[in-house]
């Protein structure tokens, strides 16, 4: 079986949607229960501390032991197994949104819904709402999508794709796959973008304003899966501390080797002067999963 | 605490070696058991598999979450937490040599003992041999090196370094050296060496060398302890299935960065062509040892 859980998936996307059903032990659930956003979670609306109503934020992921997502860019690795997987649905359907960047909507044409046949909580199983980070709309989904797909057949709901607002809509591919997406009940959300060095406009969005784009949505827990760029984005963000507010990352017992796309944050230089501050997890929780460890904790201020 | 666990260490060694003492509890020791060598461990001579009796090989070493043994060479980074530590020096001690390259030895001028205060399990608490791997003998160490304070005061035991077979022992330097591991108990092994490709001979050690050398000297248990080309060439070795008969990994709750000290062997090729099969551990044990977790593991056939 482990040797069947470690393979790689490449070559055109699927025509037909993920449609399996997952189970996640309830014993599990309650074990996690301190690093997820309370059940109601509300955003302090009234008194924002960042001039918007943050909300929620969980960082989670699957590495291998050399802290790859996946042996290349691109290229699809399945490295943690199926308990790891199904505790990644039910953190789905813990959470109002769900994040990716446009590479991984690229590359593996996610479901982004939650494939929990029954929630190991009272209550019925949620949905969460795709976002994917596609600043020059790059993503040229058809309605093949997964996503769509389940979208169509209720089993998932349609993405909201964040783009610049230096975008177009008069282009008419955009317009086409617009129009496509608002029949799902998803849209494009277009958000001011700035260059890499905050300089002016640009390919790049800010976290703050990806996270008040968020919110703007009434969307108040949100969980930011990957890929790469994301995650060392995010990670490496000045105050990654207050943004992020819990890191739920799974590990699987396997060496990918170099080449493969990291998790490492880039070293910076504080303020200060003084050179990067490592990033250390607090209040962990080390819960073995199968064959795989997830890691949950907060970042330490 | 936690902060404090995460520090550097750099600039000259200490003239003071360290004397701390470490306890490590019986009910962790007993979890380990099983993926540790037998108590009383003999090497099968009479039907060597490789043609000599192969010792029992331990892979043992702590990363961050990036897989860095260090924010950069030759910087001794404290990453793991002092239950981490006590497991370190229980594991020591139930080996008969510990292993490190010589990188590891010039860079954090290493104790290479045990320092439990008694041994959580029945018996005494056993002193392993230190095996430095040094092809060039580029480790210029004095009296004042701690390898060679701890076995004056009778807490540790001097190193057994494997240098060349090529290296002339009528260099002064050398031979001074000789002298002064010979008064404490060690010597210079001197073994065959071969080139980066294999042909003739080079800077180099095959596994095999290191090991037969290791069993010449009656040590039937080995634990490799690091640096990172050790690990990463010990771990790219094409028959290390066979070579490795335990891996123990210690993770602390930490990203160090772009720029560390990693463990993730080269991607290599193998004889059918075919491009990098990842390692993967199996009978996977995941037990969190304070704010740390410790894989242990097989690495699958």
């Amino acid at each position: 079986m482990a040797s069947e859980a470690l393979g790689t998936e490449q070559g055109p996307p699927s025509k037909k949607a993920k449609t399996e059903t997952l189970s996640f032990p309830a014993d599990d659930a309650i074990k996690l229960e301190n690093h997820l956003p309370p059940i109601g979670y509300k955003v302090e609306y009234s008194s924002p501390k960042r001039g918007y109503g943050k909300p929620f934020v969980t960082l989670t992921f699957a590495t291998s032991l050399d802290s790859a997502l996946s042996l290349a860019p691109g290229v699809r690795t399945v490295l943690s197994g199926p308990e790891s997987k199904a505790m990644t649905h039910y953190l789905r359907s813990r959470h109002a949104a769900i994040c990716v960047g446009v590479g991984t909507a690229i590359a593996d044409d996610p479901g982004l819904n939650c494939r929990l046949g029954s929630s190991p909580l009272p209550g019925p199983v949620h949905q969460p709402r795709p976002i994917v980070i596609d600043p020059q709309a790059r993503w040229a989904f058809t309605e093949d999508a997964n996503v769509l797909q389940l979208s169509r057949s209720g089993q998932g709901l349609a993405p909201f794709i964040l783009i610049s607002c230096s975008l177009s809509m008069d282009d008419p591919e955009l317009a086409a796959r617009r129009t496509l997406l608002e029949r799902h009940g998803g849209k494009y959300i277009p958000i001011e973008s700035t260059a890499e060095d905050g300089s002016g406009p640009g390919g790049r969005f800010t976290w703050d304003a990806i996270l008040e784009a968020v919110s703007k949505e009434g969307l108040q827990t949100i969980m930011i899966e990957g890929g790469g760029q994301i995650i060392n984005s995010l990670l490496s963000s000045p105050d990654n501390k207050e943004l992020i507010d819990s890191v739920m990352v799974t590990i699987a017992p396997t060496w990918l080797g170099q080449g493969g796309v990291v998790v490492s944050p880039p070293r910076t230089t504080g303020v200060d002067g003084k050179p990067f501050t490592p990033i250390r997890l607090t209040e962990t929780l080390w819960h073995p999963l199968g064959e795989d460890v997830v890691l949950c904790g907060k970042i330490q201020r």
